[in-house]
């Protein structure tokens, strides 16, 4: 079974989060939700998500992808933490599997690996990126990194991720079953 | 400031209940999350939301609207709660304004006021409700009742609910701030 680690900081996106989460497991990917400080993590709108677990001494090569929700201050939190910006680094140089959404991919940047790397993310983040690399595309795939823009586009997100951890048979099925008809269909 | 009150079923679905709660908290709805069991419940894909509070000693007429996610076994436990179902007939009797999304549309069936009400749900629900009644559609509003099929359409529900009780034009910006275009806009 295909697996992921999403990682939760105070103020994070809920749909964002809870997007993936739930279309994940509905797609039979083995979800751990990981919480960066304590383990009750209060979003960005006020909702508090209980994790499964606290990132320390969790090995993030263990699982296929390593997902970023956005929001604020939850990015923010994300991009200064010592741990998140080494286990980005370390999954990119050896291939492995980062997806981040909204102001997430900025945490990519302060990370160091997103040089030359077609890239999206929330449209006020966009400065922190170069124009040539910079796509206005719900989602966007470049190696082993997969980003999207908000929470409008987290189903996308969520599906694309199925995409590359299942096919694109599974994504679709799963999309069906929750009545969603992607916005990029055409 | 318009308020909502949010029902949390052991079995709820979480997309469906965190992006009502999410959106209408940032058109600036109070939202109250309320359990009907122990305060932190477990969603249908086994994420733990810590509701605000739980049902007991509420005053539902305090809240200007009634939201009931779907997900099973969610709807069940709320179709099978007395003081659940004796607030849906208390509210609608009042004219006061109820919102079920996907499965939780049978819980306005159980309490005995869909009776020649255009409603929607998800799909398999559909049974319940008599053909005449029925709508494919994303949202349906009648009198103060709108529901809602599924987690593809639970920000189309979300803005629905905010145009109810605020605008339309506060729906509109939140759509264009979490850039989602609505699958119905022409």
């Amino acid at each position: 079974m295909p697996s992921a680690l999403v990682l939760l900081a105070p103020g994070f996106e809920e749909i964002e989060a809870v997007t993936v989460i739930d279309l994940l497991r509905r797609a039979q990917i083995e979800v751990t939700v990981a919480a960066l400080e304590d383990q009750t993590v209060c979003g960005s709108h006020d909702i508090r998500i209980v994790a499964d677990t606290r990132i320390d001494g969790l090995n993030p090569d263990h699982f296929d992808v390593l997902i970023l929700p956005g929001g604020q201050p939850g990015s923010t939190h994300l991009k200064n933490h010592p741990t998140v910006l080494e286990w980005v680094r370390k999954r990119f140089s050896s291939g492995k599997k980062i997806a981040a959404i909204c102001a997430a991919p900025t945490v990519l940047e302060a990370a160091g690996i997103t040089d030359g790397l077609k890239i999206t993310s929330y449209p006020s983040e966009s400065a922190v990126f170069s124009a040539s690399q910079y796509i206005e595309q719900d989602v966007v795939e470049d190696g082993p990194v997969i980003t999207s823009r908000g929470v409008g586009t987290a189903i996308d997100f969520a599906l694309g991720i199925i995409t590359l951890l299942k096919d694109r048979k599974t994504a679709d099925q799963i999309a069906e079953r929750i009545l969603y008809s992607t916005k990029n269909s055409s």
